[in-house]
């Protein structure tokens, strides 16, 4: 009866407030976060330090990030960045297994990640894009994800450590990529045995919306449907995570009573 | 780009007001929620005396009760009963083209209601059930909802006419039918060519649960991801409209615009 897993995503130096504790090495609004987003339901928190920090410094930054996060929350950490140097500083410091977010289909980076994530005994978000970008259609979504679960199999990660992220675009822009990653994320569980798992950063779909809330908690109803395993979400919108603890009552992954909804943020 | 077929459920012998509405002779309360479901965002009106007529006096009330509702509403009704002679009479005073609210996979019923269904023009709603009851899983729902597309051929109803119903219980009793019921909604649609609609009782998933609302719009989200055609449903819920209209987005069945909730409400 696996839950979805929420990942938090308010650990992202986007937002002022941590771009700002950042710029200032401020702990204090990380380990805000860090407890409110696991109050809210959170299992795992996304760290992002965004473009608050200088490339040459998110090293030092993730291993601090890692550390202040840490001290306040016995939550799994998501580290989140391109630069793999900063992620794999981060991993040295973990005090649980996290996860890598993210390896698309390219090349050099699979080489330099999939190991990377084995060593530290991570799991893994792989994106189905390449450097040419974002395939408009389910099936050539799932080609990326195949070259993904070929190098889980080549590098030795159990596929099921493998998050495939198959990129959910803004619908006010691009409304026809919505349904085909549905069918994507229902495709990628046939690809191997066991399956990779799947992951949205769901907030994607509802930029710029006028209803983001809205279309957030439709679209994650209709991913969980789909087969979704994971989310990077606002763990904080009560009405979300709402959404998530009962499309796992409809999808008779956890057992229904009553107070299910109180019973599914005290797990 | 089809979109979701709102099936209003208000106009039902089992509400207080109905009931007394039937047995009074009153028109007013029908009228008034045919307008007001029509506003709310309802594409049909179910139209079901329930037990507030006694059995001999249905046909004569199914036809009255068509009646007064044409006489306010221009939507197409749903006539709701197992009293196959009182659908008849519902059927004879149609203005236009109306819906059969269903007949089961028995062959008795079959032979009376789908020449029916031809006769007057009307689709028809065909439950994945028997004398036996309401099979556990969507495999089993699945053969009965292929006797009745057989049925379909048989009888002259085109075959995108008829609406399955694969009969969703409450979750709170019955929760593991729920996920398969999403399953069955997608096995439908690959029964022929074209396909079956499909068609679900929606606020029966959440019968006597505390969440109802929450439970019913996070369900209808789900069975829209799994293709879901039509449901009869609570169409004064504006949260749960509110869903309808963002799921037809996120399916890209309607295009974007950032009053789509506005403009789904007025087609």
């Amino acid at each position: 009866m696996a839950q979805l897993i929420i990942i938090g995503e308010r650990i992202n130096g986007m937002f002022k407030d941590i771009g700002d504790a950042l710029r200032n090495k401020d702990a204090k609004p990380l380990q805000h976060w860090a407890l409110k987003q696991e109050e809210g339901g959170a299992h795992y928190l996304d760290v992002n330090s965004g473009p608050a920090v200088p490339k040459e410094e998110r090293p030092e930054a993730y291993e601090w990030m890692v550390k202040v996060i840490q001290e306040v929350s016995n939550l799994p950490l998501c580290l989140d960045s391109t630069n793999y140097d900063a992620i794999e500083a981060g991993l040295k410091h973990l005090k649980r297994p996290g996860m890598i977010n993210s390896v698309p289909a390219e090349r050099d980076k699979i080489e330099r990640v999939f190991p990377m994530a084995v060593q530290y005994n991570a799991s893994l978000i792989g994106l189905t894009m390449d450097k040419v970008g974002i395939p408009k259609d389910a099936e050539n979504r799932i080609v990326f994800a195949m070259e993904l679960v070929a190098a889980a199999d080549e590098f030795g990660l159990p596929t099921d450590e493998l998050y495939i992220d198959p990129l959910i675009l803004p619908c006010n822009v691009a409304q026809e990529h919505a349904p085909e990653v549905l069918e994507a994320i229902r495709m990628v569980k046939t690809l191997s045995n066991p399956a990779p798992k799947t992951v949205l950063g769901l907030s994607n779909v509802s930029q710029k919306s006028p209803d983001r809330h809205l279309i957030n908690r439709t679209y994650l109803a209709m991913a969980m449907a789909a087969g979704l395993d994971a989310a990077i979400m606002d763990a904080n919108d009560d009405d979300l995570v709402d959404v998530a603890a009962t499309g796992q009552i409809l999808l008779n992954k956890s057992i229904y009573a009553d107070s299910y909804l109180k019973v599914f943020r005290q797990r």
